[in-house]
């Protein structure tokens, strides 16, 4: 069968971490458990995607404060380092732009890091300012639906305004996987493409195209519902899978431990065909296909989120915040 | 297999008329394109839900203005008719609370409509009130996430101290087909069960508990992830089938009709269990059953809405607080 | 003693019915208790402001909705109005800018209009428009003390990408006495300077400098906290004089009118200089002067306003935007 | 002249400082520029006010970042110390009030304090708490105005539901004086009496009255009409003063420095009577008096608060948020 294109399908990862992208890590390490890797694509990578540093932090629920404390720890380090990479110096000028709708829950993290920002441009303009403070505005395009306007209209209008040495761009992302909505960070210094979702994209927003560094921090907070249809199919298969190999010790395994489902092993063709008929034979990607053509005629723009994302949210806007206010603020 | 208690696994509708009702129904009729359906079940129906007086008005989207008048002239006329059978005099004093969070986007229904109400309790305490209004106070209890306290012990707790005459409730509902999601309003007599989701629920906020009136107004605005999974696994089949039968005219539909997949006849049991292997040999019970297994153990409490919720939860305040306004403040 | 600059001392009104202004009053009428005075100011006028037309609707209570329609109803016409004296054609493409800060209850006029404007320029993008509806855009640049950037900068900006056939800007104003707040709107195409209070202003949106019809409509909702003081020594002279020519009929008086002190005739110089002592023998320029002495050097930013002030926005917010819904859309 | 109730004409303080209550001052200290005064009051103290325990926390603008941290270090101090003044146990089961209305910024206060609250209450409820974590509940009554609902009636029926063992308020006060806006925070565990500004007020929440210990937390955020009126007068006076005591050095002066106004000493009655006439001759609570009488008839009822108040709003909020998670939740 012909190569799907996921993205057609809106079956979207807005993570590097989840494309075919283990022959690029150029570092990982563990802090507490708090897991980074660091990606460097050059420009004939093999995933089709733009050059640059990626860095995901890993780790799980930020709303313990002390797993909130240790990400914080990790996500000032690797700002750092993306800083670095990207050559900024300590006195230049900075942009925050707050990407997404606060008005929908899950898609207000850069509304919500925007509160928590230290805002400092307008007293450079009179002279009046405690320099250990470094040059920074912020900017929320809102999304077309709301403005009528395209955010990367906005954006590029404000950035030739008020020329600043970088951008910073927060953004919710999309993960292809459950395991990864709300417990990871991703940086990049490759550029945006802010989606309208509405007719074609024109242009992104990247060191090519404005001039300066973008560097873009997301954390994914929906799957799309293929994902969510996708992901049962395969813990289904493996959990029937796990039945026939572990019919002697069924009773000793937590109901609610399903990790032994993500360490089975692969049902066979013919298994698979066994358990879900022609749909078994199918790859994944011609199942994802299949799930899209199903649900996309629906008419429905449908996101799959967590019931506590108004609180997630807030502390990811906090974490975020706390950690741009250090790194941007300490000249020395 | 024996009977599946879908409630137990959260693949739980509020809607009466996603269960198995339309042998109670009493009286249909359609306005324009919004269709009601006026449902009575006394005490010993076979639903096993609880006795009284169940109104469903479906429509197509509100967010058109023409459809939100629509929809307003059928709900304010539903409203007087459940008034009526309540025996709610003109001069009743009345609570509306409303439930949910509103700092969630898909569960600010009832806050979103109380910033609409015309609140005149505090004119009435002081004798400076224009009469053609009525008594009005409201009442947001937020959820037990937020505050620590279960919002069925602050309803109750207030209900003590102000005593109205009757009691108005706002929510948002779930619902088990996409169909109805943001294209329904049910209204009840029934009483509700403010649920908390953690540990067990005591008590309902009723007629019977409260000795007075209580009117639920609720609106689909979430399914559960199952649900997704589900309408999947189902349309796939309509699907094969369709295709199966129509092999000729294949290239003559519109992929994005859906609509020929609804009236599909359904397929065999072979012809399932072909398509879809041993799930296609499952009831739907079981196949709910088998998903909930699957996804519950990954510790998501997920929920699954559209991308433009902001602009209908905020339209859905409008409609039902105007019409309520009206409803209650018309007193001659 | 030299004429006194007011501006200078921040004693600001920003309605031109509040300056010397009857001369060139151009039509006035009444409908119901609703006035409205249109004011036409050519080049030359002697009040150093700004050629164009200035409407000015005074009225009572808004948050009672009988005057709420009426006010409406006038509102509309004298939209059409401007329209008409702008030269604003039927498919003119339309900005509205929502100016002040959201976070500060008496500054949210033009966040909360936004709030409720039909915006559709999106949809012409696209080509899926009903076109009984104009091309509507908004924007809501914030206030620099959150952003770091001039307010005007960023609507320049805008203007420029967007590229739109004429602006409607919407703001709360301040006044120079406390029976304007919240009972009047102006509306005027003479442009605005959008005060940034920080530095020196540096030009003004208007026809001029961006080549398309500016209308700006305008709430007061501050007097400044000299005003206050100002109003009480006058009140108080007069309550004086009052008491000295009416000392037998007193009692009769109620206290709470206060109407009869407004109608009170002035005290003579004498008369002042007994009650106030040098302060009464003061202009009233020289004493707005030394009120500003006063209190500048406190270095606070003082601002008056209502206890009521978030309910009051609120409906301003849904008058004004319904009646430019109404005037915008309504393309025949 | 008789004895004038300022309570009477709303020139209200909450602010115990303001009242003449030096003599009752059991402890002053200063930490770095932060001040606390402790107040003691007995039963039969001769301030009117009532018997218990009142900390006074006075500094600079916390919106700066190192008073804040300041601030944050003593309000630590001093909630442990009114904790153990109010016998208040390491496992006492807390209920924290959020008073006023979220709506209008000056009166957000408590509503701000909350959002940053750490709730544990419904964790503990099912069992699932870390218990390094005390017991916390929050709950916002919202004001009358809004609700239709007493304030305090909502409070007393909760407080009745959960059975805390304590209570915490929050609220925005009134002050007499500029100096004291957003530079004061107030503790005491002597109970409130929520106003509701409405008809007459019924009881206090107080130890006296609900058998548990009732700890509130305020800071000033507004001053009424008449203190402004009444402070520029007496500014007006002093200044006067100054430049009949210092007309040489006038020119040496700098315009800004209001501090020499400060502590000019008072002007003798011959004098008053010269600058201000009848008014000079008037007592301090005779021209309060004459300014209510003047304004009040107006119908308005009128604040005056700082255009930053958004921004000081937040800060508060975090700052009194941080300093209750850091007491209530360190049990060891």
């Amino acid at each position: 069968m012909h190569k799907v294109d996921l993205a057609k399908y809106n079956v979207r990862s807005d993570l590097i971490i989840e494309h075919d992208s283990s022959d690029y890590i150029k570092e990982s390490y563990q802090d507490s458990n708090v897991k980074v890797d660091y990606i460097r694509l050059d420009k004939k990578n093999l995933l089709n995607k733009k050059e640059g540093d990626y860095i995901t932090i890993s780790f799980e629920d930020i709303t313990d404060s002390s797993n909130f404390s240790k990400v914080l720890k990790v996500l000032n380090k690797e700002l750092k380092r993306i800083f670095t990479l990207s050559k900024i110096e300590n006195d230049a000028k900075c942009l925050i732009i707050g990407l997404g709708n606060k008005k929908s829950t899950p898609d207000a993290l850069g509304s919500e890091v925007l509160q928590n920002i230290i805002v400092t441009r307008h007293l450079y303009e009179i002279g009046d300012v405690d320099f250990k403070y470094r040059n920074v505005a912020i900017f929320e395009p809102n999304v077309i639906g709301n403005t009528g306007i395209e955010s990367k209209d906005l954006i590029f209008s404000v950035i030739k305004t008020i020329k600043p040495d970088f951008v910073i761009t927060i953004d919710s992302l999309a993960a292809l996987s459950l395991d990864r909505v709300q417990k990871t960070i991703q940086i990049t210094n490759t550029g945006i493409e802010p989606g309208s979702g509405i007719g074609n994209a024109r242009g992104e927003i990247s060191k090519n195209t404005i001039g300066i560094p973008v560097i873009a921090i997301g954390v994914p907070t929906v799957v799309s519902s293929a994902v969510i249809v996708n992901d049962t199919l395969n813990y289904l298969l493996k959990k029937i899978s796990y039945h026939k190999n572990n019919y002697q010790k069924d009773k000793l395994v937590s109901k609610y431990n399903i990790n032994y489902l993500k360490e089975e092993k692969e049902l066979s063709a013919l298994e698979k065909r066994e358990v879900l008929g022609l749909v078994g034979s199918l790859s994944e990607e011609e199942v994802k296909e299949l799930i899209f053509e199903v649900l996309n005629p629906i008419g429905y723009n449908l996101i799959v989120t967590t019931k506590e994302i108004d609180y997630t949210i807030r502390e990811f806007g906090k974490l975020i915040g706390d950690s741009l206010n250090e790194i941007l603020h300490e000249k020395n």
